[in-house]
């Protein structure tokens, strides 16, 4: 096989060969962060935190380099590149842009404090003591808008944060977003609930987890994940995914022993986010283009498999026999009880436990707030009561305790200002992403029945996954759709699916 | 608690703070090396091998960096410095040496030979073709002639190489140690051939992997080793041990599924290595001074614990309740047919399944061999041919093909010349550490028999471990024991044990 060269340029091959340090402390740094989550011993924390720190600021440095910048700037200024090239030098203009306009100091402050404030939301939370936090947060708040100021921004300064996350999105782009999702969600989630099913004993039942590792490793075979030669799958307390490498990435899930819906569809969408990562351009390898492009892109891949493939009728009917061969408390249930348990809609407080119709709600009510906090519209002193009153507002319950209300999410403490929205814009974008399927790729429920996912597979790769960060999102959007970001798949999609 | 400051002086402080960034390189190239052999799947090979060599050049220059080395230049002047900042000049001094002497292309060069000659080494081993692995094997003489020149010695060129692995031990040393054990041993060994039992039929047996992984963990338990909390055991190829920080120490061992001694010991052998890295002085984390200070005395302390403690008649009477209840192959066995089984005596061809009687006329022939080469006094043509001669006039026996002879250790091709004492060194320390700890804590046996191992930990911790890489080996063995290696213990121990 003759690999095509996509890096022909002298200055950029130059550029990628002076990445290649920064590459491998990336590399590491991700190797550091799963293994923290997953193998190591408690007392390792404080030597890996310092090693982590250590790292990031060597590769502070090695961006900040004055012959690096000068060796971006220069082959920016060039007219011949190709595509490829371009996504290199547009990807390290970023990255260059953030190390230098946030001082060295604020970011050893953010991360001083995110650390500290992470350890003080965990025992606020545990003892329902939002007082403990407040301080915390008003800091983080602080420093969020100094680093928005420091970034820059034309029209609010969330812009300058939102940025981080989702390249090019801002207040303006968010807005009109969930002004046009509100609403009519609404709407359709009172029609929903009056009709559909709102709970189901499974989420209760307790299962045996050595028995349910099976049924998930078993789907991920059927998915075509390359367990051993390119991927791993392990088990941490909260599931997320990382590409450490092309050649090396990996999931987790978590066992709580009851619900097994959580753990299982954890594991599909968790595999979404990989198939991402395994299937950019392996010519993209140790260079600035060789990860998703950004969090509401990515997932929108993860939204996909875990919403439109995991919660089908047809992916139901394709792994009920390995859940009737391996789980015991299956025995009882048809494959249509487990497509409704797989799809109860009932307004609850929790965000990470809801269903894909009221999801969006619980990112509104955050989107609004982090707007709020940003311009100091509100006080953190009044933001438990915001909080309750806009989830009344726009899911008509009300939190009893702080837990269950501002402190359930670990986002601001570890100063994720700005993140939430791209949960939305995933979710969104993956039932975009499933209508454009569907109309591409002849039988696409069938093939899912049948347990066929290389199609499907294999459009992502062509679609989506193969440019890795080569374009900013809404220009891969419009290559991909020929058109951004539009709710009204989201709408269309549950509007048939509950209440056709 | 209040912890005392070991480092005081303001310009080993300074020192100590540039170190921090060369300590979280190799903190990260450690959990690299880990995962690659315990986790990574086997695509991830290519990018690891990449991403390992970018850190080892990050680290190499700032350990070589002008700065630096005037900073340690001028800290080795001064007058008033305590032992600890002693120990902190004196390794610095050594790495920078190293780091300095050895041309950056050589490095790349020996790095680039012994990859390719790994490979060819386990295909010429699979084929028992040694005519495959010879070019590679004279290449890699070439390079270690040259870095033992560039290192400098004042003797035999062996001796710069032997420096690297055992810090100030020459060829001198050496001979002068084999030569205190070549003769006595092989008389002993005669003896004890005569009367000992050479096989067990437990040796053929396969056993249950998960039982025996349960009674290996049973075992670290009675051991103290402190799982979870600052250390794990996992499986690999080929068990050994790596301190990734103080708080995070990790051994492996492997399950071949019959005599299951092997992996048993092997985890007593690596917890004797990872109990050094546990023990070292906490104030040295992310020093340099915070590992275990050369191979042989690293492995006097693994031996100590597969020897002294794991072959001993009172070891398995402490473990014999739990090999009983877990393992079924046991139950037909008494604990006086286990500890037979623990220490039969049989000369063999393979190094790694040797006895305690004849492994070091294996290290011999290894010695006198390398020195040979080094020298250029043997060719690797006639290598077969001598190593089958010292085969069989230290053992009589002769190997039949090359892959149970001189393609038997993956050393040479991984460019180890100079290691293979550190074994032998760390075997005889064993044995003369064994005697002190008898005279020293009373009813040493008792207590294993008991299954107590404070008073040994803490013993080796006050008398080894905590100094880490204070002190070179030398020195250390005086404190110790106001006496350097002495092989008469070694001698002592086996007629004791075999001949009484």
């Amino acid at each position: 096989m003759v690999i095509q060269m996509v890096f022909e340029n002298e200055k950029i091959k130059e550029i990628l060969n002076y990445y290649r340090k920064i590459w491998a402390l990336n590399h590491a740094s991700s190797l550091m962060g799963w293994d923290l989550e997953v193998c190591m011993p408690k007392e390792g924390v404080k030597e890996r935190s310092f090693a982590d720190g250590e790292l990031s600021m060597l590769t502070h440095d090695f961006i900040t380099n004055d012959k690096f910048v000068e060796m971006v700037e220069k082959a920016d200024a060039l007219e011949d590149l190709n595509e490829y090239e371009r996504g290199v030098i547009r990807v390290l203009k970023r990255d260059i842009k953030h190390a230098k306009a946030i001082p060295r100091e604020i970011i050893g402050e953010l991360s001083r404090v995110t650390g500290e404030a992470t350890m003080a939301w965990r025992e606020a939370r545990e003892k329902n003591n939002y007082e403990k936090f407040r301080p915390y947060l008003d800091k983080i708040i602080d420093l969020e808008r100094k680093i928005a100021d420091y970034l820059g921004y034309e029209e609010h300064p969330y812009d300058a944060l939102a940025d981080l996350y989702e390249e090019g999105y801002t207040v303006r782009d968010y807005d009109k977003f969930f002004g046009e999702i509100e609403k009519p969600l609404k709407t359709l989630l009172d029609k929903i609930i009056e009709k559909w099913p709102k709970e189901h004993p499974l989420e209760e039942k307790s299962y045996n987890k050595d028995m349910l590792k099976k049924v998930n490793f078993e789907i991920l075979k059927l998915f075509g994940y390359p367990l051993e030669t390119r991927a791993r799958m392990d088990v941490s307390a909260h599931p997320f995914t990382i590409g450490i490498g092309i050649g090396d990435v990996r999931i987790t899930t978590r066992y709580e022993g009851f619900d097994f819906k959580r753990s299982l569809l954890a594991v599909v969408h968790e595999f979404g986010h990989a198939l991402y990562e395994l299937q950019v351009d392996s010519r993209f390898s140790m260079t600035p283009l060789v990860h998703g492009v950004s969090s509401g892109i990515h997932e929108s891949q993860s939204r996909f498999w875990e919403n439109i493939i995991g919660r089908s009728r047809e992916f139901v009917n394709a792994i009920y026999p390995r859940l009737h061969e391996h789980l015991d408390i299956v025995k009882d249930y048809s494959p249509e009880d487990i497509y409704i348990y797989f799809n109860t809609v009932k307004p609850s407080l929790i965000r990470v436990e809801a269903d894909e119709v009221t999801y969006n709600m619980h990112i509104l009510l955050r989107y609004n707030l982090e707007k709020l906090m940003i311009t100091g519209e509100i006080s953190t002193k009044d933001l438990p009561e915001f909080w309750n009153e806009k989830m009344e507002e726009y899911l008509g319950i009300r939190p009893k305790d702080y837990k269950d209300g501002v402190l359930q999410d670990i986002h601001w403490s570890g100063g994720q200002i700005g993140y939430f929205p791209t949960y939305s814009l995933g979710t969104v974008l993956a039932t975009q992403i499933g209508y454009y399927v569907k109309r591409e790729i002849p039988d696409f429920y069938g093939k899912i029945e049948n347990g066929e996912f290389k199609a499907i597979r294999e459009y992502l790769r062509e679609k989506v996954h193969r440019y890795g960060k080569m374009y900013p999102p809404k220009e891969l959007l419009k290559r991909i759709f020929g058109e951004e970001v539009n709710p009204k798949y989201f709408l269309e999609y549950l509007e048939k699916k509950y209440l056709l």
